[in-house]
């Protein structure tokens, strides 16, 4: 029996170029909230959930951590990311990506720990229809990345068994999310993280962006 | 006879905070030309001469090179760097290093690809008097990173062989040009690259910010 090939994507760095903008976001939403914190740490922790990541942060830097607070965090975030929709586009190859594999019948999901207020701007960009995509975001599971549940959710809807599935992300959060569900986890610098990071964190194969990937798809089991 | 260590700093993304900054400064610029570039890329071209960083951006997207696109670029991405100034400080450490070297005798020089205009604001949040600091900016040399002409203008500056110092600095580009001119390079991960970017480009030792170099500072040769 041969094992056919899934693919689930993350969207934020991984499909689409906004994880600098994200990051620019989160540190202007902390200033307001009197937290200073180097940018490349919060670099670090784009891609799990928002808040598992202003949670740990808080902790981290000793602050009380309250739901006011987490709420008031979100939404500053969430103001300053919108400001900067206009510079944000897909990668290279991203959109050739997903077409070709739709052309050679594989199939594929999104999995997002971004709600889909923010996510369906990015979808849009993709050429993708927010209401009939595979999508599965932060708002349809309890637990979003470093936790599998959006990955399983994502298998469930395709009617596969995740075991079968490549994950592909730009963040550790993927890879180590794509481990704990015995997916195969593909890394891609366009994120702006090291290849070793994401091997580090158990990545089967890295590529610089979608255009590579599409390059090179036949390396993690996509046949076209 | 002892070889006394001296310590040659870059600035952006090693002392302070203003690598992610300055990239999404250089993407609004590039629209503004009409050129769409991933922000990964960009960040990894950050910590070069500015005008080399803008021909070989042009270069490789096949555009035309010329005086008066680079000029507007460089005016262009300068403005989009200014209107955030409010939000860039110093890295966790930088100014107890400083002040620790000093108290210590041991000698120290900035030494930055970025020209005085842009460098002023930044060493004025670590302390310093951009008039009297050993401070060795683009406008003094006639090649930036990765060449190594202002690593030797500090060492000159300094009185000491570049033989026996320590260039500090978030970039491969300082780690290249360190290798140049036969400087030890110390990699600092605060400027957002990974380790392996930095150990393959010849650093001797990583550490991840200012803070993270002063409490390891006898490793690289700072008794202190």
């Amino acid at each position: 029996m041969r094992q056919e090939t899934t693919f689930i994507f993350d969207l934020d760095g991984t499909l689409v170029d906004s994880v600098y903008h994200h990051v620019l976001a989160w540190q202007e939403a902390l200033e307001e909230e009197g937290i200073q914190l180097s940018v490349w740490r919060i670099h670090r922790k784009i891609g799990m959930s928002g808040g598992l990541f202003t949670n740990q942060l808080l902790r981290e830097t000793g602050l009380e951590i309250n739901e006011d607070r987490i709420d008031r965090l979100r939404q500053s975030h969430a103001r300053a990311y919108q400001r900067q929709a206009a510079r944000i586009h897909p990668f290279p190859g991203a959109i050739d990506l997903l077409r070709t594999l739709d052309d050679n019948g594989i199939r594929w999901a999104i999995a997002t720990s971004g709600r889909m207020e923010t996510a369906a701007q990015n979808l849009v960009a993709l050429g993708l229809d927010p209401g009939s995509a595979p999508v599965i975001t932060r708002d349809l599971v309890k637990y979003a990345k470093p936790d599998p549940d959006l990955f399983l959710a994502a298998a469930e809807r395709l009617g596969i068994r995740i075991e079968t599935a490549v994950v592909v992300g730009d963040s550790i959060w993927d890879m180590l999310a794509a481990q704990r569900c015995r997916a195969l986890g593909v890394g891609l610098l366009c994120g702006g993280y090291g290849s070793d990071e994401l091997e580090r964190a158990g990545a089967y194969r890295v590529f610089e962006d979608p255009a590579g990937l599409l390059n090179h798809l036949d390396e993690v089991g996509g046949r076209v």
